[in-house]
């Protein structure tokens, strides 16, 4: 379910309608799709299980970036199960306890370090440290590394062999393959396909650019 | 609006009815709410609003955790701003640029630190860096150190003037009275008021112990 083939999920940061309408045209020709606060703040869970409800081959990844204590991130993860999601996202800075709750769920991405200039202050110092403790946790299926710094996906992909998700291609400077190339297996994209005039020609494009990409070794 | 009167703040991590009904029934008698994943993954910011308009005298603090990129992070305060939120939850270790980012729309109290054993692993080490960076934040109106490790509350009010609201009074251990002893200038408690046959002798109890409390010197 999780596995990389056009190499491309598509990060839904739009109403739940027009979440639920990109999903239904998308399904298929990629690999997954995330869904955040947008649609969250919006409908709540109900939200999700609509976009969940539209999917037929492509997964959905649930994007709370979730950072409570263990015993609230687990609720939150299992009011997300509930609702359909195939995987979630969880912060890795605060500790492999909170990350085991809740891959103990649902399959689990772990934030490693994150895009924006901030993260080089605490973030970065941990991201090898969360990488070693959390990748022996069983349901932690990969981390999270910015597309838009390669160095920081080279260095996970280092560590690891789990699944590595790139978000920030597009809009938020990086240019398809990059992650890739860098060792990612999936990029995130959000814009370049959500408001694209034809988001299955945008998606097809973005396909062929990942696929002549060479993965870095593990 | 945001000045300790009670030093009690109930953690609503209920439904949304109930939520509402025991903020109808406390309102007044505690200095704030605090709402979260309960009720917005059942309804969305819609469950936020619900609570904000029963409200008279009481504030309400929206704990998302929100650890996102900057941009993100801000359209999730601002949406938890038109709900009706007096402030919001932020978390430190992403960095001040998304600290920044939040309170330029919503007063922000940053986590420091947090309860749990995994806080020790990363978040411990940028506890006294975080409050330090986030300090001269316009619209930082305080900090999130927990109740259980009072060390921790007593190091974060060695650095700043600003606001400490403590959680995991009750049900997660720290006895009432212990955060306010450290320097807090809040507790957090949830089942020992939302689960009390009588919420509103609970919270009065409560404040009773609080006021007897004298707070560590700033």
């Amino acid at each position: 379910m999780l596995e990389p083939d056009t190499r491309l999920i598509v990060a839904l940061d739009v109403s739940p309608d027009r979440a639920v309408e990109i999903a239904e045209t998308l399904d298929g020709y990629v690999d997954g799709f995330k869904v955040g606060y947008e649609v969250v703040l919006a409908e709540g869970a109900a939200g999700i299980e609509r976009v969940a409800e539209v999917l037929e081959e492509s997964f959905l990844l649930v994007d709370l970036k979730t950072a409570d204590i263990p015993e609230i991130s687990r609720s939150i993860v299992e009011r997300v199960s509930e609702a359909g999601a195939n995987a979630a996202i969880v912060h890795g800075f605060v500790g492999p306890d909170v990350v085991e709750e809740c891959a103990e769920v649902l399959p689990v991405f772990v934030v490693a370090t994150m895009s924006h200039p901030g993260a080089r202050e605490f973030y970065d110092r941990a991201c090898r440290d969360i990488v070693k403790a959390c990748d022996d946790i069983d349901g932690v299926v990969g981390y999270v590394a910015p597309a838009t710094r390669p160095e920081r996906v080279r260095e996970v992909r280092k560590i690891t062999d789990k699944l590595i998700a790139s978000p920030g291609v597009g809009a938020q400077g990086a240019a398809p393959g990059d992650a890739v190339r860098a060792g990612a297996d999936f990029e995130i994209v959000g814009r370049a396909i959500t408001e694209a005039h034809d988001p299955v020609e945008a998606a097809k494009d973005l396909t062929r650019a990942m696929r002549t990409s060479r993965p870095a070794e593990r």
